[in-house]
């Protein structure tokens, strides 16, 4: 059977090179008699893993020696309590930069620990010009999302802020996805689920100055610091996932690295996004075109009630998961690394012939 | 080759046929023409694997009614901030038994958040007698850890608390080796690399009536509540640590129960400690017999310089991982639910013919 292309928002897709070497050495990892899954994590083979999981990293997003690159469990609402808790330091105060359902999720858990300003609070379908944007001086540190995976809205450059204040990025659903000039940030972090592995690691890129705020109340995992101190072994660490997203760092240069990735989500997405601009009697694309997402596609069918048809006869032709995220519906279509250029060629087709053979 | 005998602590041995299972159905997932680690974790598909993963549990450990089944991203020391966080409710203090170096970093985490009493400070080779144990009956909770993977202890039988208290119980090396009475415990949790699966994922069983007291500075993510609200599915869960423990349920089930694993780690066991007790001139054990751990076999070398020898030794014979924990050195030899019988044989036979080889 053909594999059919996979257009889930994450878990996603992963490259088949990449899951053939998972299998291939699934019960024997390199001649040591046992599956990855079953290596101690202060094994010498593990250490391996971690180091060059981390070199890969480093090498990739040239990320500059000011930096740290940690590895913690769990996914983005883990992040959404650790940034605050670890960056607020003896301030109270953070402002975030509301753009969708990810950057709000993050603002409102912050409220836990912090006192939050909203410096822009959007609907999903515009980002702020920067003369919008509102940002104090004082702030610990101002956050937003890079790409809003809900509504497909991402920030072509980062946005500016007071130079004394550290910016802080959630790169989830467009890590590894182009390149990114680290040092202009105080902290990255990324699930790594989307374009870089799978779900239940996050990966952390943080100024080395902004570690060691926390509070003692604080929980030991939650604490940056500690991960930094035990060189990413303050426990037994998701070492699965940390092998994988060493196999996606791997697969990522030998595919020709972060620009090879760029301009393949760029290609990826304007076929689809061409074929909707195609049809516009039967899609509408919300999103500000100067802001569209190269990582996530949505649009909705104008006429509602072929909304799940679409989502059928797209299946039936191997074109898999794309149905909206429930709290918006509609259609949303994810291109990550792994998305072959023929999966997304295959989904401007049948856009393009789903309008044709259901045109009024 | 010969697959070799793993006696790691953790992550540990998978039993063979869960190894074959994840590699056949690894980049095809029953038919759906994806890997399960491709899964959205909305799909049916993991819904699925979810639920059967939750009624195993209840069956294996007859899970009454009165508690939830939780699965929380991340291992023990994460554990060790989320029952204090959520448990402490209106109080200010609880009580720990500290048996060893688990017991200890539990009860030294709490201390961010709680009054922590220390009922019992044992040193690794004994367990309290109930004289022993002063607890007092306003305490949130009463925490022990029934199996102490470093030193090799392990309570023969749940210690005895006021019956106000409810008692936590850290079961991360014996969760599933044996029939627990669940309705004694407010709280069990395991992380589920040692007998249940592989790192990433721990599993809480927890009395309903003990959910929703956190208070609202808990962060999302260690509040036990929401996991329960949610049906497991705050977020993106590490979906392919619940499958891998849903595949270790199963076999559990196919080989007969919890009965079976404990008679298989009571056989496995008696072998390695009777190996060890007719060689006192060259080994030495520590632990309280009455007390000796079912999953972690600990003994010294009389002569430490032998330690080494015999790690290095046993590893060609293709007994490997044996050396102990780096904080006490030694020999551990873990023998959890995927070690079969004929490993613990191997084991008892070389500690036998290694005393012979190297008698003064």
């Amino acid at each position: 059977m053909k594999r059919p292309y996979n257009f889930s928002a994450g878990p996603s897709m992963l490259p088949e090179p990449v899951l053939e070497r998972i299998r291939a050495e699934l019960t024997d990892y390199r001649g040591l008699g046992c599956s990855v899954m079953e290596l101690n994590h202060r094994s010498d083979a593990f250490d391996a893993i971690l180091h060059a999981l981390e070199a890969r990293i480093r090498r990739l997003l040239k990320v500059p020696e000011s930096h740290a690159v940690l590895f913690c469990p769990g996914g983005g609402r883990m992040q959404f309590s650790m940034v605050p808790m670890n960056l607020l330091g003896a301030g109270v105060s953070a402002t975030y930069v509301v753009t969708g359902t990810w950057s709000k999720g993050a603002a409102n858990e912050a409220m836990r620990f912090a006192r939050v300003h909203v410096a822009y609070h959007g609907n999903g379908t515009k980002l702020p010009e920067e003369e919008m944007l509102d940002l104090p001086e004082d702030a610990s540190y101002v956050y937003y999302c890079d790409n809003e995976t809900v509504h497909g809205i991402e920030f072509p450059e980062p946005p500016r802020v007071p130079s004394r204040v550290p910016l802080v990025s959630d790169m989830s659903s467009n890590f590894m996805s182009r390149p990114v000039d680290v040092s202009r940030f105080g902290l990255i972090w990324a699930g790594t689920q989307k374009n870089f592995g799978i779900a239940g690691l996050s990966v952390v890129i943080v100024r080395k100055d902004l570690l060691g705020l926390a509070s003692p109340e604080v929980p030991t995992m939650l604490n940056y610091d500690v991960y930094a101190r035990t060189g990413n072994l303050p426990n037994t660490p998701p070492v699965f996932q940390i092998y994988v997203a060493g196999l996606m760092a791997e697969w990522i240069e030998a595919e020709g690295g972060l620009d090879v990735m760029n301009a393949r989500s760029i290609e990826r997405s304007s076929m689809v996004y061409e074929a909707l601009d195609a049809c516009p009697a039967m899609y509408l694309t919300k999103v500000d075109p100067k802001t569209r997402s190269r990582m996530n596609v949505t649009f909705r069918l104008r006429d509602e009630s072929l909304t799940d048809v679409f989502v059928r006869e797209a299946e039936e032709a191997g074109l898999i998961n794309l149905a909206g995220h429930r709290t918006v519906g509609g259609i949303r279509a994810s291109l990550y690394n792994a998305m072959p250029i023929e999966g997304a060629a295959e989904l401007a087709s049948f856009i393009r012939t789903f309008a044709l053979r259901h045109a009024v």
